[in-house]
């Protein structure tokens, strides 16, 4: 697909602007060092080419071949270049899942054609593909017009002219782009595939992706793993969160809709960057094309504008990049040098600098040596392209970069794009906007701690006995607290002795409900007493019951009474798993109720957690001052929280658990446990 | 200060590119035509113009000065300069307020020695300002030896060499600046002088001001008024959100720092739009600079990319920019004309315009005519700049830009400086990012809404008796409820008849708890009785407390049982006045407890606020559903919520009253209004 040695293009067009023109013409002009086999039935020749009449006219099987006509013809051009021994089919032609379900019929018969026979397939209703080092481009973009540059950022995206204008957007940045995929409705190979081609392939070293939908959660985590244990950056874009969002993703590359939370997990899981905009998409690439990804990041800033200062400490803080204070002989240092800069960090030059440029030589190089700060802006403004600022500037900043090649070292200044392409040749990188440039740096510290993570070990899932049916609550948290998730004790009591033995062993206080089939409202005939605090008033309590239960409701069956722990100071959580239709079993916590809800402060995570990771989803929650201590409450029992959630993330795993939810789960404070009060198991 | 005919230049330097120097250089090139008196003790000519010894030696009082001397000499300078009848001075000196308190006492006197003679100053520690058609340019900034270009933002910016970099970015994007003003540390002239002046000056359009705190609440809002009722939009950056900004905010141009939530809530009553980055200050000051503010803005998308149609409508749906379907019968007729296209909005022509531009140009115009859409974004990526597809694709846009130029019409495309000029000389916007587009267009709907506010009329605050010292609770409630904040109804009985006949007049159920000086935690002994249904349980309760005090805290005084409406089904919600160092009295409210505390929901507003503002307000919250029937619960009875909030804002706005906080105030079902059931008054 990306390396053949010939490429046949079905529908070839003798106008190069049209979409079986182009390709063609960009296959003759770039270098393709293979055999270029037009077909088209209508012509002799087609853009200077010997044009043959159809596929089994060809001179040879070719490796890969483009499909650019309508209808059924792509599906019978498919059938034939399989038949033929075509190992790869590019499949331009629209109108297939995107279009309903007639379209996707149609769309199941062309993989059908090309599975036969081996033939794999990108698309239908792609633009095409490139492999720019080989002159490969069997692509329709206007783009690849204008050329490609050298560079290390592939691109693979699923929406075809959005890949394509990242692409151009790159090369005008001036990153360069080797290889860019677009997979249009994935009927056969998916974005995944791709990205674990990159992952693989030395043309690439940091991947960009874009998707409007994942289709196989088990290959995206493949590709995705892949790229991290090859230290190679993903980046990505996923649209389609909003509703009309959603609804157009549908009607352009017949997307599926999977949980968007649940894919900024998995993203976060294997240290992917997840861009909101296309800027930031090519920002954090051009950063990361320096394969500088230091673990423990943390930013300095030295500038010639405190305002300027001030606002990338707020973008630092934003972003989660940590900006130490210089240390303070450093600090006394430059205070000496410029009395009134603020050496701090951010470290103001002030308006000195333009008395003196060694203040700002100096103080960039305290701030690399000193500080040792593993990324570094300098904010220098339109002094980055002034006749009268920019030689002395560049002369000291290149001092400091020459001295300290292992740093991020980025300038944030106003310049020409052939100005900066000077600092950039310097080894600088150059950003504008400085609020951009901090969450482009703040990327790279992400990407160096991912790439440290050892890979997850596999992972023993017992097999569980489970019932035939979904179980009751009193069966479903039984099985869970074999699972592993324990909790509140109760049990039903025949006679006063029994309660108060009950009492004896969940520990005093408890609660006393009445229990009858025919009570479905135990509070509206009094029939439940908070708060028994000792053995006579549990035997006063079962007494009481039975004598307002005679009273009150003199028709139900009384079974006996309820016996409960009491739970106190309980900070009430969710936590649950769920099938994900893309990505499988799934792990939530939450506080409870109205946080969930309404709050939508939800944490998740593929299955199986570990208590570390359940522990990192806990601190994630917005909510979870509540469990910390906030308000003067007392801290809550954490680690038995994590316990409870790992336990049932792995519960999760079993084949038959379509989900599972505790909903209260109680969390007592400190050392004193975490106890599910409810519990609802789904089985297959 | 901004149109003087004459400007003396104390501390004039010969070197045209230091402090002293520029300034001079500029004045002297840039074609201004009033009087330059350089002052210099040393030297006979600067920079060729003869130079003056001292201010005393001036052959005329000028207009406005520049102070560039270090320390005293500034002062002394200031005061020969206001004595001789200068009115304006610019003070470039740094060393005042930013770096302590001495600085801040000498910063007294250089402000004292001009307001003795009426002289008023900007800075000191400012980089200056300049009115560019003017030729006036007292100002050090290195951005201006680059000239500048027509047009109609004015820039005000409290940072000197950050409201520079402004200058020169909007330069380089084609943005004219007239007139740029940096106010530094603000001793005498606020941002909010300047935001006024140009509200009222005919060179500025668009306001574009940075700050890193606002000194003078009352002046800052009537600057934001001034702009308004002169339908100029204002777009504002406030940074030292941060702790480290925050830090640096005051070391940099001794800023104070207000609560950020109470500012957002001023800009927001103003229309202004808080611009978060530097780009996107500049992207929504190009977009008004059209001055097409749409009441009512609705979103159009036609692409080339269904990809950017979906990323569109997630980022519209981020910035509550509506996106309406195309009517169905324009959506038939765009079908019929390309069978695959998706003609709902995003309007996708897919790749068939390749073939067939018209295509573009026929859905383009039934956006327009049929969608009505007031923005449009066409997307077109490097179509916007490709020698194959840039010709035809401009006479189609171009036609249906000619037929509607009342909507604002951007292109989002990839295209070079000069080619992005050629579209904007059409008359297009253009933007390479589509997200950016779209938050830029989405705050022309906001102006537009903005500016047909009626400006809010006077209140009458009555004056209210108010005690010498705080209120104690019961007191604060009485006093609220006067000022139309009822309270539960509530009532110390002293026999069993007071207690049924305070029952009868609240309403059943009621609760009842004993009343004693002594007893703190009335739970424990049993002292608090709930659901009191008839006068029988009322009287037994009454009996019942009186027994247990007797049998359980025989020593107690007892005055009696306090009767209190039981309120059920309640919304708990929080509602307060605060006085803010910078706005004054501000109304806020939020949900109780952790929902302020820890998810930080509430919503501020400047006091008074009327009931339409109170409802705003609440409806902002994101915990609002819980209000309007989430989860099952009744509606609560939002309107007497509000009226109960712009009853406590009225409050608020009594001289004495420093805070008063209802806190929880029980909102019940609908119909059956909000009630507090705990208040504080502080008072001054």
């Amino acid at each position: 697909m990306l390396r053949p040695r010939s490429i046949a293009i079905i529908g070839a067009s003798d106008d190069p602007t049209r979409i079986g023109g182009r390709p063609l013409s960009y296959l003759k002009t770039r270098g393709f060092a293979g055999a270029i086999l037009p077909v088209n039935p209508n012509r002799a020749t087609v853009q200077g080419l010997p044009a043959f009449r159809d596929v089994a006219s060809l001179p040879q099987a070719p490796d890969a071949a483009i499909i650019a006509i309508p209808g059924e013809g792509a599906i019978a051009a498919a059938e034939s270049l399989a038949a033929r021994g075509c190992k790869a089919a590019i499949t331009f032609t629209a109108g297939f899942a995107e279009v309903g379900p007639e379209g996707a019929a149609m769309q199941e018969r062309l993989v059908a054609a090309g599975r036969r026979h081996g033939m794999r397939i990108v698309g239908p209703n792609c633009l095409g593909l490139f492999n720019a080092p080989l002159g490969y481009f069997p692509i329709f973009s206007a783009s690849v017009e204008q050329g490609w540059i050298p560079g290390v950022v592939g691109i693979a995206s699923q929406s075809g002219a959005y890949g394509s204008h990242l692409f151009a957007a790159a090369r005008a940045r001036g990153i360069g782009v080797p290889v860019l995929v677009t997979t249009g409705n994935e009927a056969d190979l998916h974005l995944a595939d791709f990205i674990e081609w990159m992952a693989a392939a030395d043309e690439v070293k940091v991947i960009a992706a874009y998707a409007e939908g994942i289709r196989d959660g088990a290959r995206f985590v493949q590709a995705l793993e892949a790229a991290r244990l090859a230290r190679k950056p993903v980046v990505m874009m996923k649209v389609g969160r909003s509703a009309v969002g959603e609804a157009a993703a549908q009607s352009h590359t017949a997307s599926i809709a999977g949980d968007d939370r649940v894919l900024d997990a998995v993203l976060e899981e294997f240290g992917v960057h997840r861009a909101r905009t296309t800027e930031e998409l090519l920002d954090v690439c051009y950063v990361a094309q320096k394969r500088i990804y230091p673990v423990g990041n943390t930013l300095g800033v030295v500038t010639i504008s405190g305002g300027a200062g001030v606002l990338i400490a707020d973008a630092a803080e934003a972003a989660g990049l940590p900006m130490p204070e210089m240390p303070l002989d450093a600090q006394a240092r430059l205070k000496a040098l410029v009395p009134f800069s603020s050496p701090r960090n951010p470290v103001d030059c002030t308006a000195q600098a333009f008395n003196d440029m060694k203040v700002v030589g100096a103080f960039a190089e305290s701030m690399a040596t000193d500080g040792g700060y593993t990324s570094l802006i300098a904010f220098f403004t339109a002094w980055g392209d002034s006749p009268s600022m920019t030689p002395p500037l560049r002369a000291e900043l290149k001092q400091v970069l020459d001295r300290h090649p292992d740093r991020l070292f980025l300038l944030s200044i106003l310049a020409s794009p052939e100005r900066t392409r000077e600092w950039e040749a310097d080894g600088f990188l150059v950003m504008e906007d400085p609020t951009r440039a901090v969450v482009a740096l703040s990327a790279m510290g992400r990407f160096g701690e991912s790439f440290e993570r050892l890979p997850r070990s596999g992972w023993e899932v017992g097999h569980l006995d489970l019932p035939a049916q979904a179980p009751d609550e009193a069966e479903a948290k039984r099985i869970l607290a074999e699972a592993g998730v324990p909790s509140v004790p109760e049990r039903a009591c025949r006679s006063a002795d029994e309660a108060v033995a009950a009492a004896l062993e969940f520990g005093f206080p408890v609660v006393a409900k009445i229990l009858s089939p025919d009570i479905l409202h135990k509070n509206e005939i009094g029939g439940v007493l908070l708060n028994l605090a000792d053995e006579g008033a549990v035997r006063d309590g079962f007494a009481t019951l039975m004598a307002r239960a005679a009273e009150r409701a003199p028709d139900a069956r009384i079974e006996g009474v309820l016996v409960a722990k009491q739970v106190r100071d309980a900070v009430e959580m969710a936590i649950g798993v769920v099938r994900d239709p893309v990505f499988g079993p799934v792990a939530m916590v939450g506080l409870g109720g109205v946080f969930i809800e309404v709050f939508r402060d939800v944490a998740f995570r593929r299955c199986p957690v570990d208590e570390d990771e359940a522990l990192a989803m806990i601190r994630a929650l917005r909510g979870f001052p509540l469990l910390d201590g906030a308000r003067g409450r007392p801290k809550a029992d954490v680690p038995a929280l994590a316990r409870a959630l790992a336990a049932l993330s792995r519960f999760g795993m079993q084949k038959r658990v379509l989900s599972a939810e505790v909903n209260p789960l109680m969390v007592l404070p400190e050392g004193q446990g975490a106890l599910a009060a409810d519990a609802v198991i789904e089985l297959d």
